[in-house]
């Protein structure tokens, strides 16, 4: 690396722990309204990651951990009954939502200072500066992969280029600065970005609503398309790179991401934009061999019949709603993680940087 | 053909001229309300055809021709003047939409009646036939294609087949049956088909609001998706055909439709997808080489910014709002018109149906 001091740019800070409480920027609100959700006990913490307060891979589970310090603080010693209880929180947390592995892996860090061994120092402190530690890691992780990702993107571009993204992997998403909106920062302050194209994302608009807000806020250039009109916006506006987040990613490269990435992948192919995966290696599950053995969190139909409540087409109409697709590792041509950076993904490179 | 009799068995009356006017159901409000809209004068087909109202090719066409008789009909007498006065109004349809070539056809096709060599015989009665001529001719076209496709796919599916349609190209969009949702039609009544899969079909969400009530009217089994989500469905749900409409093709086979429809054959062409146009004849337009060549209509910025009237990014962002695209030839399995059908289209085919 280049030894330059890496610094979060991004002036969004929508996970903050304060006065022991976790403190949630409303992300289902925005951007029309800035409003903030405090939580104060582990079931909070379990209906804002349900109810999308909070979003986004990393950002999930770095709340999942400050819902175990709540869980915690609830208990006035650190019983045998009180640990188990803990405990069962921690199973209940596992389930607000099932496809991104970030959860289950912060969680499991957080189980580890419940162990036997480690019983005799527990307390609230520790479990908080665990916490903490997850999330102050995944933004200097972020940092670490938008320098990776720049040093890719300039050995391979001449000037600025136009990026496409799809949802919102930014500093909403994570712990801050981003995964993808991370890079694009990056490149940003590089010089190597020209602007970004940001899909709207149906059915939950994180694009239109999320990404472009933060890109604003920060003053990097943002155009907003309809999804279907990525192609459209590939093929006329110089876009040279798709870059994305994950929510789980294979053993073998396939990524599991936002619904329509997949789509994305395939055309950005056909108009030879090269793919770019982003996320921490939290985000790897080496348990799972292929795309197709994770699960895909499918959501309640009524996000797709209506908006905000406003129903746009028949109230009964059938519908299918999956939350994410799977993009074949063939489509990826690099995954971005802080441990390193993989060119054209496959099981035998995943094993050489995450094998155990 | 099978010489079996041909019969519109769609129950939508969206274009009717009624007691001297043209009563247009509202597209804008639908599914919501059923509400109609009388023009009364040529101004208000216009205007009609311009806030979208009336939308898809072939609608619009039909609805410029009977705008030519609510012209005349204004006249008492047909003096130089008043057959001047008339071409203007012609000239003025003509910009209310400049993508869609059937527009241009249909205003033609009434020109011709106002030529100096049948201006003795010239009258509203007379206007009136040609344009509800027009209007018949589009639905019998409707009916034609529905049979061709059939044909087509019967010979190629061995049991029902799943369809991804994009847009309404259905009998909503045409003097009635539909071009694609004829077909979708056919096939339903030929046993040919499984289900529908409507894309929802941004900014103007005419999948969400016009396919999904012109399909479940008529009993036909339909579902609704997200844009993005087509390749997820593509690869999921056994879709074997994407059908849609075109709002121009060129003479290279090249077709203008809805923005996403490029992008969805180009997913179609990954997942083997065949990928079928619908259109009458006159949708083709021979002047035009290939599909660069064609206009793409760029529209107000606020239907992207927003979704059924209501904010959902930020007021001022920057956006991009194309209508159509441009479906290259080589992603298109076949066009089917009322002329015959197409099997992947290039210059000479086309030229060998539609050439003079």
């Amino acid at each position: 690396m280049s030894g330059k001091v890496l610094v979060d740019t991004s002036s969004v800070k929508a996970i903050e722990w304060k006065d022991n409480e976790l403190v949630l920027l409303d992300q289902r609100i925005l951007p029309h309204k800035e409003e903030y959700v405090s939580c104060t006990c582990v079931e909070d913490v379990f209906v804002a990651i349900r109810a999308m307060i909070v979003r986004g891979a990393p950002a999930i589970g770095i709340c999942a951990a400050y819902g175990v310090v709540l869980s915690a603080q609830s208990r006035s010693v650190f019983s045998d009954e009180a640990v188990s209880a803990i405990e069962r929180d921690i199973e209940h947390l596992r389930t607000a939502r099932p496809t991104a592995v970030n959860l289950m892996w912060a969680l499991d860090v957080m189980l580890e200072e419940l162990s036997e061994e480690r019983r005799g120092d527990l307390s609230v402190e520790i479990l908080l500066d665990k916490a903490k530690q997850i999330h102050s890691d995944d933004i200097f992780n972020n940092l670490l992969m938008g320098e990776l990702a720049c040093a890719v993107i300039g050995k391979l571009e001449q000037g600025p280029s136009s990026v496409l993204t799809h949802c919102n992997a930014g500093a909403l998403a994570t712990g801050g600065y981003g995964t993808a909106l991370g890079v694009v920062r990056a490149m940003w302050e590089s010089g190597l970005l020209e602007r970004v194209f940001a899909d709207e994302t149906r059915p939950w608009l994180q694009g239109a609503r999320l990404t472009v807000w933060e890109l604003e806020k920060d003053g990097i250039p943002v155009v907003l398309n309809v999804d279907c009109a990525a192609s459209w916006v590939m093929k006329n506006k110089q876009v040279k790179w798709l870059i994305v987040g994950a929510d789980r990613i294979a053993a073998n490269g396939d990524v599991v991401n936002k619904i329509g990435t997949y789509g994305l992948a395939i055309q950005a192919k056909y108009h030879g934009v090269k793919v770019m995966v982003v996320a921490p290696s939290s985000t790897v599950d080496m348990q799972s061999r292929h795309g197709e053995e994770i699960e895909i969190e499918m959501r309640d139909l009524r996000e797709v019949r209506a908006l905000s409540g406003q129903l746009i087409s028949l109230a009964d109409v059938d519908a299918v709603n999956p939350v994410f697709d799977i993009t074949p590792a063939s489509l990826v041509d690099f995954i971005v993680t802080e441990k390193g950076v993989i060119h054209n993904p496959d099981a035998l490179k995943m094993n050489e940087l995450f094998g155990v």
